[in-house]
């Protein structure tokens, strides 16, 4: 299969640090200043290669229809798994070094490549749901010891099940849409007082991927985890923005709801599953085994893709690295994940996205979130030019990156990038 | 207003005891045999008014466009309290005995009046976002005593903020669009055993309403308390099919997911505020005083809405009504729950659907769920012919139907239905 050929060059200069290889094509949806039209592009290298051009020249001809003179993915997404892989080989062909259909059209390359630097990104597909796990068990044990009991931090459904909670879909946005307003609700610092009704003083960031849904099911039909990964279409990063003092004042019994509901902030570039074949790897040991209905049928059910987070405060010089960690970490799969989500019948749908919830590696510097690293305020993280951080202050940027790199392949998944605000001022009496 | 005119009557043969009289007109969508296409009607008594033939034959203009001839309701509500009034002024003017337009044309008539038995009945809104709250004092009163402790039944947060939760937009569907399969899932019948997977043994409704967002807000800008009520369109009845021996055993820490998300059922007619506007009353007395941003601004603040909830086993003569309770119990408003949902600038949608939770009065009687009507399966219900339940059966129809009446005004929701089927076989080896 052409994915994992090293020997695979483009005709265009990418350099080998590059996230965007002839390997990766991840898909977004982007707009350029001429019309600010949305369409569907691959990026490349530098570039985005705009796949609404190659369909209107014929380059790219899928069964079904057309798809990508479209403001979202959806309908290429939902048209099935025969037109992702034909798209996929299609375009990789195109940007070949040994294809002589766009590399030797200058007036084509003009029309279908853009500088990733002059085109804006949009959501790349519409979010009709959206759900976050909590499959980190360092994640999950760490937040069972800071916010309840050290010595009962992993709950017993826990390693039963990949416990979730459904999140709020309108609140995803792609990173750059917007800056995150520093959240104000009920907190509770005294705890003998009533509650305050104040800007949030822990803000938070957590490091996660999400997968997007690639094919429904219907109501009251359970997807088998025997094919659950053939539901499964791509991944992207995810900053699941979140207010720990809301957080732990609301949670009880019914989850959160304030704290997360916020800011839900996605990598531009869905990442296709083909792409990531290279870097399959297994999930940790699960024991006990799940309940027959969440045991996985193949080994290679996970993958191995490094994470990062960086800081970066207002008038800073550069950013400090405060987290690294991988995506292999992960106990629960993404197929374990699906398959519970629709267990009792509950239906997904095309463009659905899923969480995975925060990534903590064992080590205190891959914890994904600020709450663990500087272990609930008590830790300090110290950043270049000597401030320190214990959650994330106005000003500050948070920064993730994540990428495969196995072989001389790299496949990199871009970035999340967002800027915290002051809180807005509330007038109760206007 | 003509809306609390009581001598306001229709050309129509309205039964005193119709939900759908003149007063009332719902927004639907509806089909009919001969073409199967939806578009947007009224219920006036046992008809179905075709908005989009009055819309063709001009008799329903509307600013900024044509909104009926559409499968969703969706850009019409979109479009503006203005349009809401006035539509709702010429339709009522149309349905009227003393308007001659659509009473003495009987061409007319045979084109925009269906027999509601005649017609089917879909979705009514594009539901972008579905929320469920839990702001019944007594329902939450009630379930913390059966699921935690009875010492400390309301947990401190309860009476400092309307507890929600967010649920599967993806798994609300109108009444009569399926039957509801029993769920399989998690269940943990021995404490001292590892979990097993099995058809949920507690099946359960709950009777709810759920109103239907009017006008979005943008991302990071909370609704204040004092314009939430501008945003609110309508009501429906409500019934969360809930799995509460999954619950029990999944809630802890992040809420309900898999016992929540297979089956959320709604009454196919949304009675707007409008219509419920003679019915006005306000939510019981809140002790503490909530926090300013969530002091509602008029005291008018809820309504008085007669609930109940039917049970009819298959082959049984008749169903026994288990409850009947009222909306005016609910401790939180509407716009209190609406104000909290934005406040740390979470985006609400046209179409969002916001259950209101359980809705339970004081009494046994009264209460909305068979959690707390048969408290915990320790009081069996009896129905009519000698039989009883605990929770629900396989073959069991359970009737949920809501109306306001005062002053010889009727106003009524119509009902949700909805009928248990056993649950799927799962072969794991398959």
């Amino acid at each position: 299969m052409s994915t994992s050929d090293k020997n695979l060059s483009s005709f265009l200069d990418i350099a080998s640090d590059s996230d965007f290889s002839i390997h990766n094509l991840p898909y977004g949806i982007f707009s350029d200043t001429a019309d600010g039209k949305r369409r569907a592009g691959v990026a490349i290298g530098e570039h985005v290669l705009d796949l609404a051009v190659l369909e209107a020249e014929g380059l790219l001809k899928l069964e079904g229809g057309s798809y990508f003179d479209q403001p979202t993915l959806n309908a290429f997404i939902d048209s099935g798994r025969d037109n992702w892989t034909s798209a996929r080989s299609t375009i990789q062909t195109l940007l070949s070094a040994d294809t002589d259909t766009l590399r030797d059209n200058q007036d084509l390359q003009s029309k279908a490549l853009f500088k990733q630097a002059d085109v804006t990104m949009h959501l790349p597909v519409h979010v009709p749901g959206y759900t976050d796990f909590y499959s980190s068990k360092e994640h999950a044990t760490n937040v069972g010891t800071l916010f309840r009991d050290p010595a009962n931090a992993l709950l017993p459904n826990w390693t039963e099940m990949p416990v979730g909670y459904n999140g709020r879909a309108s609140t995803v946005f792609v990173t750059g849409a917007t800056d995150i307003i520093r959240p104000s609700g009920q907190l509770k610092p005294n705890p003998d007082e009533r509650p305050i009704f104040a800007p949030c003083k822990r803000l938070d960031f957590e490091l996660e991927t999400a997968f997007i849904v690639g094919q429904p099911n219907k109501i009251g039909e359970p997807i088998s985890i025997k094919n659950a990964w053939d539901h499964i279409f791509g991944m992207v990063l995810f900053n699941d923005w979140s207010a720990r003092d809301i957080q732990k004042w609301e949670y009880v019994p019914l989850g959160p709801f304030n704290a997360k509901t916020f800011a839900s902030e996605i990598s531009p570039w869905i990442v296709t599953l083909d792409a990531l074949e290279p870097f399959k790897t297994s999930i940790p040991n699960q024991d006990p085994k799940p309940l027959a209905y969440l045991q996985e049928t193949k080994s290679d059910n996970s993958f191995d893709i490094n994470l990062s987070v960086e800081l970066l405060p207002e008038n800073a010089e550069s950013a400090t690295v405060i987290s690294e960690t991988n995506f292999k970490y992960m106990y629960w799969s993404m197929a374990q994940q699906l398959t519970h989500h629709t267990i009792t019948g509950c239906k997904v749908e095309v463009g659905d996205m899923m969480g995975s919830g925060t990534i903590s590696g064992p080590t205190p510097d891959s914890y994904g979130s600020m709450l663990e690293i500087a272990w609930n305020a008590t830790k300090p993280v110290e950043l270049k030019g000597g401030s320190t951080r214990t959650f994330i202050e106005d000003g500050d940027t948070v920064i993730m990156k994540g990428y495969s790199e196995k072989d001389g392949i790299r496949v990199g998944f871009g970035e999340v990038r967002g800027k915290v605000l002051p809180a807005l001022n509330f007038d109760f009496d206007a």
